[in-house]
């Protein structure tokens, strides 16, 4: 019983008053969002963010093409050296591609274009890194996370410049640098390369075509990310990688889940948040169309011309029997929410692969923008109508798709306020980030090993040797003696 | 606007009825549990199913330790042809070694009498296969899913002669066959081996300690898991091995997260529920003290002594300052639940493992039963509460575990709904099941480029020799003309 006496002498049972969570009502959010689409679906939670009372503040470029102010948020509007015109002037340069018909070396030239693309936005970036007056404005700000689309490096710059943890809102970065980064395992034996137009199930020559793209891959990531890495490497640490700067996300939310990527590893801080920009339906008119040309004369009186329409809501409809679409992540996901079958016109980016994916999964049919007739365009609507499974297979991926214990934008915001409260998730950070290639792959250890039962063999047998020639010897110089 | 009639004359934008999403009201859930503490936090899982409206048959074997009948389930009782007192002998058999001091040759009996054990269980198992009216019964009955803890091989036997899909309960399997069955990736160089001591931050020696560790793991799983892979080939498929057997798991239900367990990359249809069995508190009595023998008569009067206490209530009451456990998985995530730093005493199993984990965390002191004092005890116990890191950090690792978007509990159900709902998961099954080790790792075509490399190489050397020969000759033979 001594040590009972003990314990209750040591006051073992007295009260201990627990630490309270600290809460983040009211917490302070720095964005930096990617222009154009990617704006789009993270707008929704960065809404979401403001009316769950957290403070926004979106840093906005003056030339910019969609983001605009909003009473949900405030935006800071940085200089950049460069015009509107300038930007229109790249990015159109970005898309002319498209509606030219295409010659070999244009693989080569849409990479320069996205390079010329990204140069500008590493210039604009670099505008807002020597605008000291802003700079110190935010730094003193005191923000709790920074939100931001690694897209483009600025964010992940900004996030480490002012010591706060990133939280990551994307698709995927070109080359599956995202994956790279955070150390997510991507066998090339059943993870197909991007645009190698492989599903997951592939034959030998399928597989050395996989493996082969990805030696191409990892060369195009160098040309890349080259003015990413410079940026890096200026503004923070000398030789800082791109790779390395964005490997610090606390929180990845990727706007995809398996009803459109393919079933691959996962990693601790990767948050699936496909179809977020799935929102609420809203009612709509009878029947629409959109055409941003001239009014034509003839046109049916069930058919209603607008120069933009509510794209989810349309979907939504219960008449809506088949979806055009160019294959961009956001619509494809609206397809996916309203088991809705398409037929697509991918156009550049990563449209051709999720065209690839949609048709591999029999709920689409593929169009060239550049081939395409009305007599196509009536042939694959006959097919896609007559044949059910296109629509079957369309609504048990809708199902699955819907079929979620969380909503996707509760998700997120979940995860981003988690990184608030615990200033990061350092409990979801693997170890192989302090790893290199040789020691993650254990390539030193098994070669120690190696060297190890090599030399062990190699005393054995010479040992061996030793033995039956001295015993040889021994034998000869006795019959020698006899 | 040709195409536009065409369109509307094919009906395109005409009423197209979806296909409804197929509710489980009232599935038919197969449970196969696994005895002793396993079925403790299953039964929780059960339990709640059968609330929520699903009808639960839970298979019994007449010799069992803790499974017992319920008002929430139904059980079907299956002779087995070992009796209570052969099974208690086993189990007391398995227990044994804890009291007494080890020999370098106890690990070999360890894993012995674990054979010894799971021998047993196979029995049982034949027992119930060879029950043809229980057998026809069960099949007849048409249940949507097999929930059990592959720890033992019954459940996934059933779920495969039955053809449903099987949800996996557990918190993991001896030699992590639970990941190389799911192709979960488990780098070496990061991932501590079970029993290596290793943290994930590894030095080059402790990171070969890793892979040897590795290489005995696989020799020891094959001995463990003979049993197994008879029971699969005898009653499956030929050949079969119980890996791949479990390999067909629709959702694995793990009883762990990253508050315990080292973070490391997950598959898609991994579902963490870690800390399922911290269920909700109930009010206490003042102080309470589990002794089980003959009641001492200087017991101060601060303490109360009791047989059974609900550990997981005495935890959450703010007065617990230290938890004494031996290191289970239950207990563990009750002393994280409730913010309690322990003082740890590894039994068997994986208790040693788990325990090495909460002390590489800062949360726990480690004791070995066979050498402790009070003098130690109380010494431990001074630390514990002097240097108040510890709390802290249980604080943290509480606050970061209970943090969470949706309970464990709700998220086991969703799973195992869903399973119901869509047969199986097979969206989230990785394409890896279908390769060997060698396409696994792409080692075919690696060899295979390598080879068109070489030949391209010796080709391309072959080539400028003969040239340079023929060059030579040349010169030569108009050398010798002139």
């Amino acid at each position: 019983m001594r040590t009972i006496e003990r314990l209750t002498s040591l006051g073992l049972l007295a009260w201990f008053c627990c630490l309270s969570a600290e809460p983040v009502q009211g917490g302070k959010v720095l964005v930096m969002p990617v222009d154009g689409s990617h704006w789009l679906s993270m707008k929704i939670l960065v809404k979401e963010l403001s009316l769950r009372g957290h403070e926004v503040v979106v840093l906005v470029p003056e030339s910019s093409l969609l983001i605009q102010g909003s009473d949900s948020y405030r935006t800071e509007v940085f200089t950049v050296s460069y015009s509107q015109q300038e930007l229109d002037a790249n990015f159109n340069e970005l898309r002319k591609g498209i509606f030219v018909p295409p010659k070999s070396t244009d693989f080569l030239l849409d990479i320069q274009r996205l390079i010329d693309f990204t140069n500008l936005q590493v210039r604009g970036c670099e505008s807002l890194l020597h605008n000291e007056a802003l700079m110190s404005r935010l730094r003193a700000e005191g923000f709790d996370v920074l939100l931001t689309d690694p897209f483009l490096p600025c964010g992940s710059v900004l996030a480490h410049l002012f010591s706060i943890p990133a939280v990551y809102f994307l698709r995927g970065l070109p080359c599956g640098l995202d994956l790279k980064a955070n150390q997510c395992p991507t066998p090339l034996s059943y993870i197909p390369k991007f645009y190698s137009g492989n599903t997951p199930q592939m034959n030998f020559p399928q597989r050395v075509k996989n493996v082969f793209f990805s030696f191409v891959e990892s060369y195009l990531c160098k040309l890349l990310y080259a003015n990413f890495d410079y940026l890096a490497s200026k503004y923070l640490e000398d030789g800082m990688t791109y790779k390395e700067l964005i490997s610090h996300g606390a929180v990845w939310l990727l706007r995809y889940d398996f009803t459109f990527e393919w079933p691959r590893p996962l990693m601790p801080n990767m948050v699936l948040i496909g179809g977020i920009n799935c929102a609420k339906k809203g009612p709509l008119p009878a029947v629409v169309w959109r055409y941003t040309g001239v009014p034509p004369t003839d046109v049916p009186e069930n058919v209603r011309l607008m120069k933009w329409l509510p794209q989810n809501d349309l979907l939504a409809h219960p008449k809506a029997q088949i979806f055009f679409t160019h294959g961009g992540t956001h619509g494809v996901y609206e397809g996916i929410c309203n088991a809705v079958p398409m037929v697509m016109f991918p156009l550049f980016g990563d449209q051709g692969d999720n065209v690839h994916r949609m048709v591999a999964r029999g709920v689409a049919e593929k169009l060239s923008m550049l081939e395409v007739t009305s007599e196509t365009v009536v042939a694959t609507i006959r097919k896609l109508i007559n044949d059910k499974s296109y629509k079957q297979k369309m609504v048990q991926l809708s199902q699955i798709h819907l079929d979620r214990p969380l909503q996707p934008l509760d998700l997120a915001v979940f995860w981003t306020e988690f990184v608030m409260k615990h200033k990061g998730a350092a409990h979801l950070r693997v170890a192989a980030h302090d790893l290199n290639w040789i020691q993650y792959h254990s390539l030193d250890v098994l070669g120690f090993l190696s060297l190890v039962l090599i030399t062990v063999l190699v005393l054995t047998l010479k040992c061996c040797w030793f033995c039956t020639r001295s015993c040889f010897r021994k034998r000869t110089e006795k019959r020698k003696s006899q």
